[in-house]
């Protein structure tokens, strides 16, 4: 194993996590730089690195027929590039004082020390699991990574039964309610919210509440889940709640995820409110020059609120590894922070947020009003218009946007991009009544819905103050 | 007939123009000002007011079965609201100084003047007919009015052969070339320009030649018409290039349009170098504290390049009449200008563009870099994923973002709205890589193929200095 820091000798850039943060910085700085320069050692504990977790649900589903359609680039591929990627292995310990990590192989259980020159943690997110009896039951799957996938395929494969419960209702709960009502299961879907898509304000989750129920997907909302109960030999059999108990052959936890930042807390490394390691713009880790960590491990500032929060979606892992490794190869490059921005679908309906939910702005000290207008996808006339719901939130006084909730058919769900531009640009209700958005019959009445509801919005606000 | 300015007497508001800009102007000042205040009188030669112009091609192509569907409000409708329309009623002359209109009644004949206190000129656009032997000729149409859309079908219904030749491939000309493919006629586009679809650069706009060419349509590019040839009759027969004749039983004028301004020119109105009435940002005369114009007939601001523009769009008509009817209704509104998007398609073909083009670009004096990419409008894996190009122009040095063309299935047209957004907020290609989109794979990439397009352009900007 070579010496890092000696005088005139390359670079060790070390990556704990394989996938898309970890793996878009290792590319990125190994583009910048060559071997002579860098050495770009990476380590993955699963079996898979540079996939698409979000395509997981997809891939249960049946849409995505081969699991290796996921995988954007083989381990294989990446040392071809010259990256020295370590699959089945392990990081048990980061010493920052040291600048070293220790690493296990899985298979062969050995374990050694890798000094490195700089460092980029990427160790993603796991996902919630209730402190229940029975959460770890056989048949309990989260399904945050292709490991998980697979073992729930496995599972279903195994499985007899066609009871279904998901819990949660939250993007990864519906798209997995999805999933399963396509493989032919009775799904039953558990909610400890008033509505589905908490993301959304409720008067908004209700119309998703209502397309799922038109699928077929038995809908339990307020239900907190107490035990996953289990048969003699551990497996799932039910999940129950304060109030009723839903038979399972299999459980899918939907219920989000959390920043991994075990290893980062045992070496000290700051963490935040929300769990997540706190970074600079450049995506270091604070007080610490030669650590940058991207992706679902870490907290990102939400420019709309002014504040930090936790958001695992890969275009931002993305987004965090190509920033990262821009520094690491000794570029320069930033990542501002995020609105808040997500799309989703269940069948045909299209669900999108940007921006802060009523509760968000009240949580921030922030006075708003609210418009919320019904419109169509295409113009009225023209065929396959279908209705859409627009949610906008303007802060009082200044009328500048806050948020954006969009409900509908095809076309409603990327509508909400205009207004995460938008919000970045810091616009106000009354500037986007004038955008100069796309408009022909086949793509969009002549107001486009966003601009209706910008229209009420600023009316909202002149009439408020 | 009432006397205007009588004290205490209610003004009276006088619109030239039935359509988006007009009528919306109309019931905008009736919503603000009750009819004891305010009178509300339109003029409006044609049978109909208050259509989707842009609705036509699909009406001509079956889409849309039925004409009414393309009008948003009946005349009964409007006086029922306290408009007084007077259809099928010209306006021959404004008298400025007297404030007062003439108007014929198309009917009768009959002509008289009507005083205004308030004033909106509405008379919208006429499609260019070249000056050409035959260009006048039965069998002949544009497609600007519901009027010329009616004699078109009528044309179409009567006419045993199916030879069409439409001339110009701009939005209108493509649109209606699909129209008539639709209807099973053999169609012959004839182009002036290299490309069709010249609101693109040429490298795009190949793009939209190849697909044309799929749909069986005929496309001649680089040909000038000289004539149309008539028969004894005085039907259409051909239509004469240099090089070429075109046997056709049906010609439609897709050669764009020219604001119609000729009853303001002759009043003294201040027209600009594109043929539009030139307004201020309340979308006033110039001059003239009374008369406000908008839609078809005014040239606006090109926020983009600076400089002034025609551009015929019904969105922008609409926006115009709601400012206008704000301000004649004592409110305050303004309509800042455009970036010159626009979406169009042929069969499943998205064409769509915003900001300027390399030429636009030049003539203005702005140096800029161009970065075309090829991405897919959902994750590669996910099942209907489909190609799409999308070409970014940004400034030199600054890296401003200048503009956006994009080319691809669907998903491909509206995704030009987050340029659109973008443009008017005045952003760098740079600061458009961190923009926070919509993503989930049945949506986009994880990188969605604006920020691909926006990381090639940046770093295209980095390089070039």
């Amino acid at each position: 194993m070579s010496m890092s820091g000696a005088p005139g000798a390359r670079e060790r850039l070390v990556v704990i996590g394989g996938d898309a943060a970890g793996m878009s910085a290792a590319s990125q700085a190994r583009r910048l730089k060559g071997p002579d320069e860098l050495e770009v050692v990476a380590f993955e504990r699963g079996h898979f690195a540079s996939y698409s977790a979000c395509g997981i649900p997809y891939w249960v589903g049946g849409e995505v027929d081969d699991r290796d359609r996921l995988i954007a680039r083989t381990p294989e591929e990446h040392r071809a590039r010259g990256i020295d990627l370590r699959m089945r292995t392990e990081v048990t310990e980061i010493d920052v004082a040291g600048r070293r990590v220790r690493a296990r192989d899985l298979g062969s259980g050995a374990e050694s020390w890798t000094p490195y020159d700089k460092l980029v943690i990427a160790t993603g997110a796991r996902p919630v699991r209730p402190e229940l009896a029975g959460a770890d039951a056989a048949g309990v799957h989260g399904v945050q990574t292709l490991d998980d996938g697979q073992a729930l395929l496995d599972t279903l494969a195994r499985t007899r039964g066609r009871r279904a419960v998901v819990i949660g209702a939250g993007y990864i709960g519906v798209e997995m309610a999805e999933a399963l009502i396509g493989r032919g299961y009775e799904v039953t879907v558990v909610n400890r919210g008033k509505e589905p898509m908490s993301t959304l304000d409720p008067d908004m989750g209700c119309l998703v509440r209502e397309a799922m129920a038109g699928l077929g997907i038995t809908m339990v909302n307020d239900a907190e889940v107490t035990e996953v109960r289990t048969d003699d030999a551990g497996r799932v059999r039910a999940v129950v709640t304060e109030d009723a108990e839903y038979p399972a052959d299999v459980v899918v936890l939907g219920i989000g995820v959390r920043p991994e930042t075990s290893l980062a807390r045992a070496a000290g490394l700051p963490v935040g409110e929300h769990g997540g390691l706190l970074t600079d713009r450049a995506m270091r880790v604070r007080g610490h020059e030669d650590i940058w960590a991207g992706g679902d491990c870490v907290e990102v500032l939400d420019l709309v609120s002014g504040q930090s929060r936790h958001v695992a979606l890969g275009t931002h892992a993305n987004k965090h590894g190509q920033v990262i490794g821009t520094n690491a190869g000794g570029g320069y490059a930033t990542f501002p922070g995020v609105v808040g921005t997500a799309v989703s679908k269940v069948c045909d309906l299209e669900i999108a947020r940007t921006g802060l939910r009523e509760k968000d702005a009240r949580r921030v000290g922030l006075k708003f009003v609210t418009a919320t207008i019904e419109s169509t996808s295409r113009a009225g006339y023209y065929p396959d218009a279908s209705p859409m719901t627009v949610k906008m939130l303007a802060e009082r006084r200044t009328g500048r946007l806050l948020g954006v909730q969009i409900v509908g058919r095809e076309g409603a769900g990327k509508r909400v991009d205009i207004a995460a531009v938008a919000l970045t640009a810091g616009m106000t209700a009354d500037q986007m009544t004038a955008l100069d958005l796309g408009y022909a019959p086949p793509f969009s009445p002549v107001w486009d819905p966003v601009l209706v509801a910008a229209r009420k919005a600023a009316r909202e606000v002149r009439e408020a103050d």
